[in-house]
């Protein structure tokens, strides 16, 4: 009972920051000048969460890693995570160096860019991956720790991978606020006035997205080749059993799980919360602008608090997360979604205070649009389980499909994948319209705006503890491995894969805020790149010459600017006319994007999984000793062919990425990046979602054939549904989950070479026109 | 060389009509009174088509039918064939009587509508109806014919089914032209001035498009499910050999061919034909206003002349699709390509004396907008094949993916589908932009769209002869199936096979026309709706009484109303602005509109195919004397339930589609309907092409292995590419095409009942706000 009681002194320490609130509440609605400033509490959320981390951290570490053969395993996986991410890193680096190098040229020689945006994306970057090391460093460490505690019951088993993944997801979130309070700090200090800072921030956000998109991308390839490498030859061509040691590839598939779903979701969701947090903050600090009663700093601080707020709500639920020791599968669910409901319930009613006290009763619609963002992150996920779950009826239907074949299974799968994009898509549109329309955004749309970023910070709100019920499979996962192939007793792999069943459940409610936040966040992104072309086109215009230039003459109907009668630029209004060819096309263009980098990611599998499949083939023929269980496979070898393949397969399709926006918004201009980044969003959103649900249907149709439905395992039935399953992974694991990231990376991208393509496009405009 | 002589006097007799322009050419420019009138070449384009189309057909008549076997078979067909019509025009026929009443009382009781407008709506649906029911009627007994031909040389049995392709080229032209030649010279006597006559025709594109809708749909149900019906118990569980007359569905997937590739393509080219054509007339009688010089008519007739002319054009070009008895399959699709290459060297040379001496050189830029579509639609052909066609490498390589199973050839076509669409998607976007400003669309942007328009009938124009090229292909596929059950010598079929094979390569070329022109008419009907939205708030705002309404509120920021100093409505100027809120959600419910769609489609193709599973099975088992041979199968039970099954399956997504922008118009305003169609058109196109794309790898994929590659017929990688090609089938032949045909009806539900939905949402704004 000692979590219980520490619990409760949490949450008292958590009301201490609105005593001053009370005291103030009077002046704070009023005057701009007795703003309280809460940034501080930037420091302390993410300092608990990182303190909770580490004590947990230490905790998992000292439980037992087993025996010989356990540790040895797990030491095995360890040193191939290691080795894939040391490499991976060395390939980022490169990239980064000559991002960094760039924007160094385009900040000190051009005057482009804001002198800090260098420094800033190398943080972002930075902890971005540290989020995903870190996580992945426990997760390896944790896993015979839970095959080991699970040979005592269920609940200690979920204990120690819960532990682990609660590592992963305070890390993640501690991080995150870190790196924004620390700029904040700074920048504060070289004296920027508030509302200047949030813009500078949002570059963190792109090294985030760029090190996640690198991340989901490459760990994403490199686990679904090792995963189609042991299955195609370990399983089906030699016939060893899943996870059999003596499978070449089995470890570089259980590193695979670590560097994917843990090193990779990691640094995704790192940068989803911090994208989220950051593009709100520049929101406000535009919308702020629209109300004379309210100061940057209130508006500013409300996503930074509510994040730290969620980071202790999160840490209270995770205290709630135990169950006797006898406990059920059913008793454990309940556990972790206890846990959530209690995180949830604190941040609903602490952020009305917040709100109520920081920016008073007027402003109540802002807590409105929170709880909407909240709600619709719980719908989704609930859409997610329903459709990908073998509790429901469609994915029972589906692997009902199977027993007319392949084919016929694969075409179930798709479509249920198409039709299950329509209530996310609904569910995020009307949260965009409510939150919009309950924070005013029809009097001031620049707070509507504001509005709709704080429902995705509303819905990330909670990534503490969901990220934490996310992450903990892969290890349950890595945990079931590591007792077959150390042989323990059946029960341990029995609970291990109650605990891995666990996970997809609870996985798939995370996956739903995943994608309603990267959608509401990508929107926020889009909103400020459109500030952010107001705020360049008017630097253009000031500096060049009186009288009508090139540019406002290409862009005339698609922007409205206002001068002096002495013809000096005074200001300018955008107006992304959706009826104009340029803002058509630009439409067009984005959404053909997600189709081509998803076809880019899915060939990347294909073609590093054929590497691995050769590497296996390779070892059996020329070692025979492996399959007599005389000789010992090399698994670093089969982990270093799926590392290369992974590193070289995620450069094109982030270059594609990156330069897209940057050559159309050269080429055609700002209005028709609007209109790409709006395209790419529309299709790329759904795209991500039916990816997403036709992979996690197909995966849990086969487990349901293989819990003994339509003819079991080893039926053609089931055949039928690993070629669904086969097909699904890089769906669910590779190219859909690198969607999210791909549409916040083109915004984030977009806002940081604003200056850079206006400016080449003018030139441009005036060589031609 | 008959055919040659007429040929030459064609030629001569097209020139006929520019004789008054010579004479005239002085004054056209500056006049508006002295416009010469081309609408009768309409006429004359149409009556053109339909005579050759009827000498043709009589001389496919004529042909030999072959023996007993070969003509009772193709009677099966036909009675199959025919069956399925009546039962699916039964079902469209009660739409067609309920939306009738609907306008009716839209039209005389609320006066929302031009009174005309039921009346055009229920001819463009008899024609579009028409087109494909001629189309099957000449198909289903050119078939036999065409095997019986195929015995003396490859090069008879091609001029038979060429000239059964072109009764259908022609027909769906002729047709097309027809309609609107009637309802131009109905609406002329009622005294209309001619710029409203073009918004009342795009009446009739909704006809056909519904029409189209249920044709491709059904027809796309009817044909897989036959398919697959045929397949999975004829061949794969009994063991018969592809159309074995023992199989009791051989004979349903004939009539699927017909029902689907055939009347399924004529009412959907019908409608797309007719669709650019209304959409550019109504684009030029807006854009005529901006340019004084300019009068309607002169605009508004060039989209039609160009239509006239294109179909003596395609004529003409028939002519020269001939080769020697002895020929090869290379020397007859150079002759194929010979006669489109003509007819489009024709098109290029007598639209520009058209655009000159009707508008003057003033103008050029609008026949460089037509010329942009041609090369538009020729650059996707290629690429189409390109990707498709085992001569290319992408079809080849996703062969080789067989070798590793199922799930890497279901991977590697999706991949290749999804990578396929950036050409596509890119070469529109190029056309849109050129086309647009080459007509002067950035000093004037109503003619800009105005030269979208024609972009789009350019492309088409050829439609007569490519149609013919890409119709022909079921009839061959046809003969081919009645070869082996009449089981001719195998040299008859392998004839059938060499034309088919041709058939395919023309009909991606076909495609791709059929894929861009749908994008560029979608577009020109979103820019259609949002001038009939401009015209429908003006008259809200007429009628209403002064001062700002809720309406005007509610729309504040999308629309510019200007009033006199009496607060009387003056103008209205519209501007989609992206940013705002209601049209980028608009853009997202738009954008998940087409996965649905073809969620929905794939789902009744499977459901349909189900019952032809199990009829197939219950034949085989109730008469045993089928297997046997002793006993005739009951071909028609199975035509039956295949009919049954696509008419039940076609009306929930119909409705889906007819629906969604009436439902968001009436809640969210006109404005997000615009965004709608965008978004919808932006993630449709794409996933057309990716479906069509995927679908037509798969297949051919499949024939490369037939071809003896890769272990050839029978080999497991020769099963993997089968799972591949029946994946496919629903891609390319039901959902695919049938997105097409949604994007372009979705756009003209809203065009007609633009006036009803925004009374709707009005009233809805003045309860709530």
């Amino acid at each position: 009972m000692r979590g219980r009681k520490m619990g409760i002194i949490l949450l008292l320490l958590m009301l201490v920051p609105f005593v001053p609130l009370f005291a103030q509440s009077g002046d704070a609605q009023g005057a701009t000048g007795g703003t309280v400033d809460l940034m501080w509490l930037a420091w302390v959320g993410s300092l608990a969460a990182i303190g909770f981390a580490l004590i947990l951290g230490i905790g998992v570490l000292r439980k037992d890693a087993g025996n010989e053969t356990t540790k040895e395993l797990s030491s095995h996986i360890q040193a191939g995570a290691l080795a894939y991410i040391k490499q991976q890193y060395k390939v980022v680096a490169i990239f980064f160096a000559v991002l960094f190098v760039l924007f160094l040229f385009l900040a000190y020689a051009l005057h482009l860019i804001s002198p800090f945006v260098p420094f800033a994306f190398l943080t972002g970057g930075f902890f971005s991956g540290l989020s995903g090391f870190i996580g992945m460093s426990i997760a390896t460490r944790a896993n015979a720790r839970t095959t080991w505690a699970s040979k005592t019951s269920l609940n200690s088993g979920l204990r120690v991978a819960f532990s682990s993944g609660t590592v992963m997801g305070m890390t993640v979130v501690g991080l995150g606020i870190l790196d924004l309070a620390i700029w904040w700090t700074i920048l504060s200090a070289f004296k920027l006035p508030n509302e200047e800072i949030p813009p500078i921030m949002i570059t963190f956000g792109m090294g985030a997205s760029t090190m996640a998109l690198f991340a989901r991308l490459g760990g994403g390839i490199f686990t679904k080749a090792a995963d189609v490498g042991a299955d195609l030859v370990g399983k089906v061509e030699i016939g060893l059993p899943e996870d059999d040691a003596r499978n070449p590839a089995t470890i570089a598939d259980n590193v695979g799980d670590n560097v994917g779903d843990v090193a990779g979701m990691g640094a995704d969701l790192y940068e989803s919360y911090v994208g989220s947090v950051v593009a709100t903050m520049a929101l406000g600090s535009v919308a702020s602008l629209q109300l004379p009663s309210i100061s940057a700093l209130q508006f500013i601080q409300i996503p930074v608090v509510i994040a730290a707020v969620g980071i202790v709500a999160s840490i209270i639920g995770t205290f709630v997360v135990r169950a006797k020791e006898n406990a059920t599968q059913k008793v454990l669910l309940g556990a972790l979604r206890r846990g959530i409901y209690l995180s949830t319930g604190l941040i609903v009613v602490l952020s009305l205070l917040l709100v109520l006290f920081t920016v008073g009763p007027r402003f109540l619609g802002i807590w409105g649009a929170l709880i909407a963002g909240l709600i619709a992150g719980n719908v989704i996920g609930f859409f997610t389980e329903y459709y990908t779950s073998d509790n429901y009826k469609p994915t029972k239907d589906l692997a009902g499909e199977s027993t007319t074949g392949p084919a016929t299974i694969i075409i179930g799968g798709l479509s249920l994948g198409m039709l299950s994009t329509l209530i996310p898509v609904l569910t995020v549109g009307i949260a965009i319209l409510v939150a919009f329309a309950l924070s005013g955004g029809f009097i001031h749309p620049e707070v509507g705006l504001y509005g709709i970023g704080l429902s995705a910070v509303g819905m990330l709100s909670t990534l503490g503890i969901t990220l934490a019920t996310d992450a903990y499979g892969p290890v349950a996962d890595n945990a079931g491995g590591i007792a077959q192939m150390a042989s323990l007793e059946p029960v341990v792999r029995e609970r291990t894969d109650a605990l891995d069943a666990l996970g997809n459940t609870t996985a798939a409610t995370g996956k739903g805020f995943a994608i309603g936040s990267a959608a509401l966040t990508a929107l926020a992104l889009l909103a400020e790149y459109s500030n952010k072309v107001t705020d360049a086109i008017g630097k253009l215009f000031h500096t060049a010459a009186a009288g009508p230039s090139a540019f406002e003459q290409f862009e005339a109907g698609l922007m409205h600017v206002v001068r002096n009668a002495a013809g000096v630029f005074q200001s300018v209004t955008l107006s992304v006319d959706l009826l104009d060819p340029r803002v058509l096309v630009g439409l067009f263009f984005g959404a053909v994007l997600p189709f081509v980098f998803a076809s880019l990611s899915m060939r990347a599998v294909g073609r590093a999984a054929g590497s691995m499949v050769n590497e296996v083939r390779r070892q059996i023929r020329e070692k025979p000793g492996i399959m007599a269980g005389t000789d010992k496979p090399d698994y670093a070898a089969c982990v270093a062919i799926s590392t290369k393949g992974a590193q070289r397969e995620m450069v094109v399709p982030t270059i594609v990425a990156v330069s897209a926006p940057i050559v159309v918004g050269i080429l055609l201009g700002p209005f028709s990046v609007i209109a790409l980044l709006a395209g790419s969003l529309g299709a790329g959103f759904v795209l991500a979602v039916m990816m997403a649900n036709s992979g996690g249907a197909w995966d849990n149709a086969k487990k349901h054939i293989e819990n003994g439905n339509y003819g079991g395992k080893g039926s053609d039935n089931h055949k039928a549904s690993v070629v669904g399953d086969t097909v699904g992974d890089p769906f669910k694991d590779t190219s859909g989950p690198s969607l999210n990231i791909l549409l916040k990376l083109m915004s984030m991208v977009s806002i940081v070479f604003v200056q850079v393509v206006i400016v080449l496009h003018n030139l441009l405009l005036k060589l031609f026109i």
